[in-house]
Protein backbone atom coordinates (compact mmCIF):
# COMPACT_ATOMS: atom_id res chain seq x y z
CA UNK A 1 0.00 0.00 0.00
CA UNK A 2 1.57 3.00 -1.29
CA UNK A 3 1.88 6.08 1.83
CA UNK A 4 0.41 9.31 0.98
CA UNK A 5 3.33 11.76 1.00
CA UNK A 6 3.28 14.06 3.92
CA UNK A 7 3.51 18.12 2.98
CA UNK A 8 5.32 19.81 6.00
CA UNK A 9 6.58 22.63 4.03
CA UNK A 10 4.11 25.42 5.35
CA UNK A 11 6.54 25.33 8.49
CA UNK A 12 9.54 26.81 5.92
CA UNK A 13 7.44 29.04 4.42
CA UNK A 14 5.80 30.96 7.14
CA UNK A 15 8.63 33.63 7.41
CA UNK A 16 10.15 32.69 10.67
CA UNK A 17 13.56 33.75 11.64
CA UNK A 18 16.47 31.03 11.28
CA UNK A 19 19.24 30.06 13.70
CA UNK A 20 22.54 28.71 13.11
CA UNK A 21 24.60 26.40 14.50
CA UNK A 22 28.00 25.43 13.68
CA UNK A 23 29.45 21.24 12.94
CA UNK A 24 29.28 19.67 16.23
CA UNK A 25 27.27 22.16 18.09
CA UNK A 26 24.75 20.40 20.32
CA UNK A 27 21.03 22.04 19.50
CA UNK A 28 19.48 20.56 22.74
CA UNK A 29 20.18 17.58 25.57
CA UNK A 30 18.28 15.02 26.89
CA UNK A 31 16.44 16.20 29.86
CA UNK A 32 16.40 20.01 28.14
CA UNK A 33 13.20 21.64 28.43
CA UNK A 34 11.32 21.71 25.12
CA UNK A 35 10.64 25.40 23.76
CA UNK A 36 10.29 24.58 20.21
CA UNK A 37 10.59 21.98 17.02
CA UNK A 38 13.24 22.45 14.74
CA UNK A 39 12.49 22.38 10.93
CA UNK A 40 15.97 21.95 8.70
CA UNK A 41 16.85 25.09 6.59
CA UNK A 42 20.21 23.60 5.41
CA UNK A 43 23.01 20.96 6.49
CA UNK A 44 22.03 17.64 8.40
CA UNK A 45 21.12 17.05 12.49
CA UNK A 46 21.79 13.86 14.39
CA UNK A 47 19.65 12.87 17.41
CA UNK A 48 20.97 10.82 19.51
CA UNK A 49 19.29 8.83 22.33
CA UNK A 50 21.71 7.48 25.06
CA UNK A 51 24.58 6.00 23.04
CA UNK A 52 22.42 5.32 19.87
CA UNK A 53 21.98 7.80 16.60
CA UNK A 54 17.83 7.38 16.29
CA UNK A 55 17.76 9.46 13.41
CA UNK A 56 19.69 11.71 10.72
CA UNK A 57 17.44 14.44 9.28
CA UNK A 58 18.53 17.04 6.75
CA UNK A 59 16.97 19.53 4.53
CA UNK A 60 13.14 20.05 5.01
CA UNK A 61 12.59 17.50 7.79
CA UNK A 62 11.69 18.55 11.23
CA UNK A 63 12.80 17.07 15.18
CA UNK A 64 11.29 18.11 18.43
CA UNK A 65 7.84 18.19 17.68
CA UNK A 66 7.01 15.05 20.37
CA UNK A 67 7.92 17.07 23.56
CA UNK A 68 6.40 20.46 21.56
CA UNK A 69 2.84 18.65 21.02
CA UNK A 70 2.89 16.46 24.72
CA UNK A 71 5.43 18.77 27.23
CA UNK A 72 7.75 16.84 28.66
CA UNK A 73 11.72 17.35 28.36
CA UNK A 74 13.82 15.98 25.78
CA UNK A 75 14.59 12.68 25.45
CA UNK A 76 17.32 13.03 22.87
CA UNK A 77 20.44 15.34 22.36
CA UNK A 78 19.98 16.55 19.26
CA UNK A 79 23.96 17.57 17.42
CA UNK A 80 24.63 19.25 14.07
CA UNK A 81 26.28 17.09 12.04
CA UNK A 82 27.41 20.12 9.55
CA UNK A 83 27.27 23.96 9.52
CA UNK A 84 23.26 24.12 9.64
CA UNK A 85 20.89 26.49 9.57
CA UNK A 86 17.08 25.47 11.31
CA UNK A 87 13.91 27.27 11.81
CA UNK A 88 12.65 27.15 15.62
CA UNK A 89 8.64 26.60 15.47
CA UNK A 90 8.03 27.33 19.31
CA UNK A 91 4.12 26.11 21.08
CA UNK A 92 2.49 29.08 20.33
CA UNK A 93 3.28 29.49 16.79
CA UNK A 94 3.07 25.51 15.95
CA UNK A 95 -0.65 25.75 18.23
CA UNK A 96 -1.60 28.78 15.79
CA UNK A 97 -0.56 26.38 12.43
CA UNK A 98 -2.06 23.40 13.93
CA UNK A 99 -5.40 25.73 14.52
CA UNK A 100 -5.39 27.09 11.51
CA UNK A 101 -4.22 24.54 9.15
CA UNK A 102 -5.82 21.26 9.64
CA UNK A 103 -4.37 20.05 6.68
CA UNK A 104 -1.13 20.29 8.78
CA UNK A 105 -2.63 18.58 11.48
CA UNK A 106 -4.06 15.61 9.77
CA UNK A 107 -0.22 15.32 7.93
CA UNK A 108 1.27 15.46 11.29
CA UNK A 109 -1.44 12.79 13.34
CA UNK A 110 -0.22 10.16 10.17
CA UNK A 111 3.21 11.13 10.92
CA UNK A 112 2.54 9.82 14.37
CA UNK A 113 0.68 6.79 13.02
CA UNK A 114 3.50 5.43 10.41
CA UNK A 115 5.63 5.71 13.58
CA UNK A 116 3.86 3.39 15.45
CA UNK A 117 2.97 1.43 12.51
CA UNK A 118 6.80 1.10 12.10
CA UNK A 119 7.36 -0.05 15.90
CA UNK A 120 4.59 -2.65 16.14
CA UNK A 121 2.50 -2.77 13.45
CA UNK A 122 -0.81 -2.66 15.97
CA UNK A 123 -3.82 -1.02 14.51
CA UNK B 1 5.67 15.14 35.07
CA UNK B 2 1.72 14.97 35.35
CA UNK B 3 0.04 14.42 31.85
CA UNK B 4 -2.70 16.74 30.95
CA UNK B 5 -6.42 15.57 30.79
CA UNK B 6 -7.14 14.73 27.27
CA UNK B 7 -10.68 15.51 26.23
CA UNK B 8 -12.36 13.24 23.25
CA UNK B 9 -15.72 13.52 24.89
CA UNK B 10 -17.22 15.61 21.70
CA UNK B 11 -17.00 11.97 20.03
CA UNK B 12 -20.12 11.00 21.93
CA UNK B 13 -21.50 14.36 21.59
CA UNK B 14 -21.68 14.72 18.53
CA UNK B 15 -24.97 12.97 17.83
CA UNK B 16 -24.29 10.70 15.71
CA UNK B 17 -26.16 7.21 15.09
CA UNK B 18 -25.24 4.63 17.34
CA UNK B 19 -24.93 0.47 16.65
CA UNK B 20 -25.24 -2.26 18.90
CA UNK B 21 -23.36 -5.81 18.87
CA UNK B 22 -23.55 -9.15 21.27
CA UNK B 23 -21.33 -10.22 23.16
CA UNK B 24 -19.00 -11.91 21.45
CA UNK B 25 -19.54 -10.73 18.02
CA UNK B 26 -16.95 -9.50 15.94
CA UNK B 27 -16.59 -5.81 15.19
CA UNK B 28 -14.02 -5.91 12.75
CA UNK B 29 -11.15 -8.18 11.43
CA UNK B 30 -7.27 -7.64 10.91
CA UNK B 31 -7.24 -7.00 6.79
CA UNK B 32 -10.30 -5.27 6.68
CA UNK B 33 -10.46 -2.13 5.11
CA UNK B 34 -11.62 0.56 7.70
CA UNK B 35 -14.31 2.75 6.85
CA UNK B 36 -14.89 4.28 11.00
CA UNK B 37 -13.24 4.38 14.50
CA UNK B 38 -15.57 3.50 17.09
CA UNK B 39 -16.38 5.01 20.39
CA UNK B 40 -17.58 2.64 23.02
CA UNK B 41 -21.18 4.20 24.58
CA UNK B 42 -21.36 1.15 26.68
CA UNK B 43 -20.09 -2.18 27.31
CA UNK B 44 -16.52 -3.71 27.00
CA UNK B 45 -14.24 -4.49 23.69
CA UNK B 46 -10.99 -6.40 23.11
CA UNK B 47 -8.59 -5.85 20.16
CA UNK B 48 -6.48 -8.98 19.78
CA UNK B 49 -3.41 -9.05 17.31
CA UNK B 50 -2.33 -12.08 16.02
CA UNK B 51 -2.76 -14.06 19.37
CA UNK B 52 -2.92 -10.96 21.99
CA UNK B 53 -4.85 -8.98 23.64
CA UNK B 54 -3.47 -5.54 23.09
CA UNK B 55 -6.17 -3.32 23.95
CA UNK B 56 -9.57 -3.28 26.53
CA UNK B 57 -11.76 -0.68 25.91
CA UNK B 58 -14.54 0.85 28.18
CA UNK B 59 -17.14 3.81 27.84
CA UNK B 60 -15.90 6.87 26.36
CA UNK B 61 -12.67 5.51 24.73
CA UNK B 62 -12.24 4.93 21.14
CA UNK B 63 -10.70 2.26 18.64
CA UNK B 64 -9.98 1.97 14.98
CA UNK B 65 -8.40 5.65 14.73
CA UNK B 66 -5.14 4.72 13.30
CA UNK B 67 -6.22 2.65 10.16
CA UNK B 68 -8.73 6.13 9.75
CA UNK B 69 -6.18 8.58 10.45
CA UNK B 70 -3.55 7.09 7.71
CA UNK B 71 -5.76 4.53 5.36
CA UNK B 72 -4.65 0.87 5.77
CA UNK B 73 -6.44 -2.15 6.56
CA UNK B 74 -7.29 -3.06 9.99
CA UNK B 75 -3.94 -4.91 11.70
CA UNK B 76 -6.16 -5.86 14.73
CA UNK B 77 -9.69 -7.66 15.14
CA UNK B 78 -12.20 -5.63 17.38
CA UNK B 79 -14.11 -8.34 19.18
CA UNK B 80 -17.26 -7.48 21.61
CA UNK B 81 -16.64 -8.48 25.22
CA UNK B 82 -19.93 -7.96 26.70
CA UNK B 83 -23.39 -6.16 24.50
CA UNK B 84 -21.53 -3.33 23.01
CA UNK B 85 -23.10 0.01 22.17
CA UNK B 86 -20.70 2.27 19.81
CA UNK B 87 -20.83 4.94 18.10
CA UNK B 88 -19.20 4.94 14.88
CA UNK B 89 -17.01 7.98 13.28
CA UNK B 90 -16.93 7.87 9.50
CA UNK B 91 -13.26 9.41 7.69
CA UNK B 92 -15.86 12.48 6.32
CA UNK B 93 -16.82 13.01 10.23
CA UNK B 94 -13.71 12.55 11.90
CA UNK B 95 -12.06 15.05 9.47
CA UNK B 96 -14.88 17.50 9.49
CA UNK B 97 -14.35 17.36 13.52
CA UNK B 98 -10.52 17.50 13.05
CA UNK B 99 -10.64 20.61 10.99
CA UNK B 100 -13.46 22.54 13.22
CA UNK B 101 -11.90 21.75 16.44
CA UNK B 102 -8.35 22.17 16.66
CA UNK B 103 -8.14 21.07 20.35
CA UNK B 104 -9.08 17.71 19.35
CA UNK B 105 -6.67 16.89 16.65
CA UNK B 106 -4.11 18.42 19.41
CA UNK B 107 -5.50 15.94 22.59
CA UNK B 108 -5.18 13.10 19.42
CA UNK B 109 -1.39 14.52 18.35
CA UNK B 110 -1.14 13.94 22.28
CA UNK B 111 -2.25 10.77 22.66
CA UNK B 112 -0.42 9.44 19.76
CA UNK B 113 3.14 11.02 20.78
CA UNK B 114 2.09 9.37 24.62
CA UNK B 115 1.64 5.89 22.75
CA UNK B 116 5.36 6.73 21.08
CA UNK B 117 6.69 7.47 24.13
CA UNK B 118 5.13 3.99 26.42
CA UNK B 119 7.19 2.38 23.52
CA UNK B 120 10.74 3.54 23.36
CA UNK B 121 11.02 6.53 25.37
CA UNK B 122 11.98 8.31 22.28
CA UNK B 123 11.63 12.08 21.81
Amino acid sequence: MANAPLDFSLLLKAGLPTRAYVADEVIFREGDKAEALFVVQSGSVEIHAGHRVVAILGPGEFFGEMSLVDPAPRSGTAIAVTDVTLVPVSEKQFLKIVSETPSFALDLLRLFVRRLRARDGYY
